[in-house]
């Protein structure tokens, strides 16, 4: 069996945020050969990253990528996600939950924003 | 003159979150053709985005890119940070600034995701 994968955003009051990011998850499933692919919220939005982990897990996944899809290490990529990701570890003790790096700490995102910038900049001249 | 550049976070009540964003922006500037390149953020930390814009102008600046660095539509980029921009461009009539799209509404997003998240899984194999 594949491993399964969850994305992990912060989550917004704002619906159309949220959704917004489940369409950018869906779009990672088309790209990635993990299956299935799943989004889940550290607040403010639903499924919570607990249940989601619960939810692959009944549905049996047995080997978790876990992406968190923040810019930088505050609060909470470096202590809320590694507590709920423990937190389900402990309680699933028969799936292996890998928590990968956040997007922020890879240089290739530097690198995009850059591109953006310059793509912006030869549109507009 | 080049085009100024600032760069937006939202800000993390973590310092080392704020010089991680820094330290990302210092990689963006060696990489765009702007002239200077300023890290703001939304809250939390210092710069704020109208005093970023000020302290430009006030350095001669007179066109100035905005790049929202955020991954999705919510508060933050839909009101918060269009308005901040527009309360400094009607202060500073002589300035040309321009918010450019958000990070999360790049296509490319979704690619570099799939592909640090394949990266991941290649490196664990």
């Amino acid at each position: 069996m594949s491993r399964a994968l969850l994305v992990i955003a912060h989550g917004s009051r704002r619906d159309s945020a949220n959704e917004e990011f489940r369409q950018q998850v869906a779009g990672i499933a088309r790209l990635v050969d993990h299956t299935p692919v799943q989004a889940a919220f550290l607040e403010l939005a639903e499924p919570g990253i607990v249940d989601a982990l619960h939810q692959l897990a009944a549905g049996g996944a047995r080997q978790i990528d876990v992406f968190p899809l923040f810019l930088n290490a505050g609060r909470h990529v470096a202590k809320d996600v590694p507590a709920e990701v423990a937190e389900a570890q402990a309680a699933l003790p028969e799936v292996d939950i890998r928590l990968l790096d956040y997007l922020g700490k890879s240089p290739q995102l530097v690198s995009l924003v850059a591109q953006l910038i310059a793509d912006a900049n030869s549109g507009a001249e």
